[in-house]
């Protein structure tokens, strides 16, 4: 392909700051030409999008884990795609490459700076899984489990948002480790997935279920032996069940707080659990870990490739789409990882 | 010394268990006499009794961390004493003797039953610190720094209840470490002793400053580069203040939630600090942790023998007393570690 400044790029920009609860007019589709490429850059055309619980933190301008999205500049996002345009020679046209391409068609990236664009391989599964199961999620579903959670064979293990990215692949690496694994999903179908499909032990629908008394009980019931394990996506009641059930040394990885995004408090019930069962409650953020990716994700390929671990994807079309996608993964509307696909 | 079963062994058993706040009327004072030593049993005579924290939850039925205290049984405690009977050859007459002779004036205890009395040196300091800055107290401070705050020179570390036996020896440990030191205590006698005499470098009247706002404020002041460690003592409010401040990557030790003994429900107001600031939130119970004990106290012992740590006493007469401290103890009326003199 040569220079196409004719061609256009469609994006995605941060309109304005959430109050509350955000809405599709947070959000501002654009339209733009390609620029031509200077030397060392790299044009990628992206095929899918990520859409992650995290882009919420980022939307507001309160005090996160990480710097605030700009207002009017593109939404953050991972992205895979192919190289379609090279003036860098580690980079030739057809590569396919993941990054932190945006809510858009089409990326520009500087091939100097090191670890913005990752070469992956093709062929043995979707390019997608890339974004889920052998990317961000999946790498932050081994972390929370290996290094957090840490589980010897035969323990239990419960997770939140189980039929999501990182809840399916922290399935798979618990149950290739010998471990009883219990997930928390919203609705009768997720949870017949995480179990018949991701092979849990057990899945408790939290919808149904209702209120902490209620999950508790079915905890109990779906963990005989307690808790020695737990990977929190959701926090909030959820939380304050699983903390009932906890066994003596138990160990919490702490990754979201979805309830919490939209500046709702969501306080523990019962701290003092955290002592009387002498537990280690850890909270991480994945890309601080860069150390473990490269083990992470020989791990996940291998499990995605062998089929023990088949990731489910809610696909919507087009980056037009991409507001209203992320809105509804935030309701938990999407029924395994978020993507949106673009070309 | 012969035997004595002339003598008289005043005690105190747990009368009732309490409906919320504990009175003197959960407690009963009795005497009976010595009854006659069998083979290798050892006679102690105590000289003093720890009151602490601890015993509150034991007095419960409800799921603690260690079994429920018995009603009409001694209650338990921690003494230092001398021996002045013995059927065993590992003990004489005159040892100074440390054990859990409970809230009476006289223990017996089996010589063959391994760790139950430890022999220690006296001279150095009075005997009493052996249940404060040089026993568990002590100890469970030193864990709480060392194995979870895990401090690097030039960090800054809180302590609650600093004032008193943990809080205390907390602050020397820290400072022997090159770390910034501020405490949390109620009043301004007790916030004037921890900066004073025990060197702690600010100390912070939370019963001045009264709400979370306030002492997040003066958090703020007194930690000018952010918190990295903090030792729990306490539990409510004073938890959630300190957690506005924590910087990335802090550690809590939680030893204490004073405050949830009764049963009042103690929320955590903003368990996303958690992963927002990726903390490591640990729970510990300090005689779980039987390694680390000749270490710590070796230390300790150092640090009292030479004035850096100076444990200051709330000392009360005689067995009778003990209900009447130990309640007083609760709401936090003693002045660092609070005994009760025996003989």
């Amino acid at each position: 392909m040569t220079t196409s400044t004719q061609i256009q790029n469609s994006l995605v920009v941060l309109a304005s700051r959430p109050q509350g609860e955000p809405t599709v007019d947070n959000f501002s589709l654009r339209s733009e030409p390609l620029a031509a490429l200077t030397d060392g850059q790299v044009r990628v055309k992206h095929h899918f999008l990520s859409l992650d619980p995290y882009m919420r933190g980022r939307m507001n301008e309160s005090k996160s884990y990480a710097a605030a999205q700009a207002i009017d500049e593109v939404m953050i996002g991972g992205t895979v795609g192919e190289v379609v345009e090279s003036k860098h020679a580690a980079y030739a046209v057809g590569d396919t490459v993941v990054g932190m391409g945006g809510w858009q068609e089409y990326s520009v990236v500087d091939g100097n700076q090191r670890g913005v664009l990752r070469k992956v391989q093709t062929g043995a599964f979707s390019s997608s899984h890339y974004l889920g199961a052998v990317g961000m999620p999946g790498v932050t579903a081994w972390y929370g489990l290996v290094k957090i959670c840490d589980p010897k064979p035969g323990e239990t293990l419960v997770v939140s948002a189980a039929s999501g990215a990182v809840g399916s692949a922290f399935g798979a690496l618990a149950k290739a480790r010998g471990c009883r694994v219990v997930g928390i999903a919203g609705g009768a179908d997720k949870c017949a997935y995480v179990v018949n499909e991701l092979g849990f032990d057990a899945c408790l629908d939290y919808k149904a279920l209702g209120d902490v008394k209620a999950l508790s009980k079915a905890l109990k019931d779906a963990a005989p032996n307690g808790i020695d394990g737990y990977f929190e996506n959701v926090g909030g009641w959820i939380l304050d069940a699983v903390l009932t059930r906890m066994n003596a040394f138990g160990r919490i990885a702490v990754c979201g707080f979805i309830a919490g995004y939209n500046g709702a408090p969501t306080p523990m019930a019962n701290p003092a659990l955290i002592l009387i069962n002498r537990l280690t409650v850890r909270g991480f953020i994945v890309s601080e870990h860069m150390e473990v990716w490269p083990d992470a994700l020989t791990e996940l390929a291998g499990l995605v490739a062998s089929g023990k671990l088949k990731p489910r994807e809610s696909i919507a079309d087009g980056i037009a789409s991409a507001p209203e996608a992320f809105l509804g993964l935030l309701k938990g509307k999407n029924f395994g990882k978020q993507l949106v696909k673009l070309g």
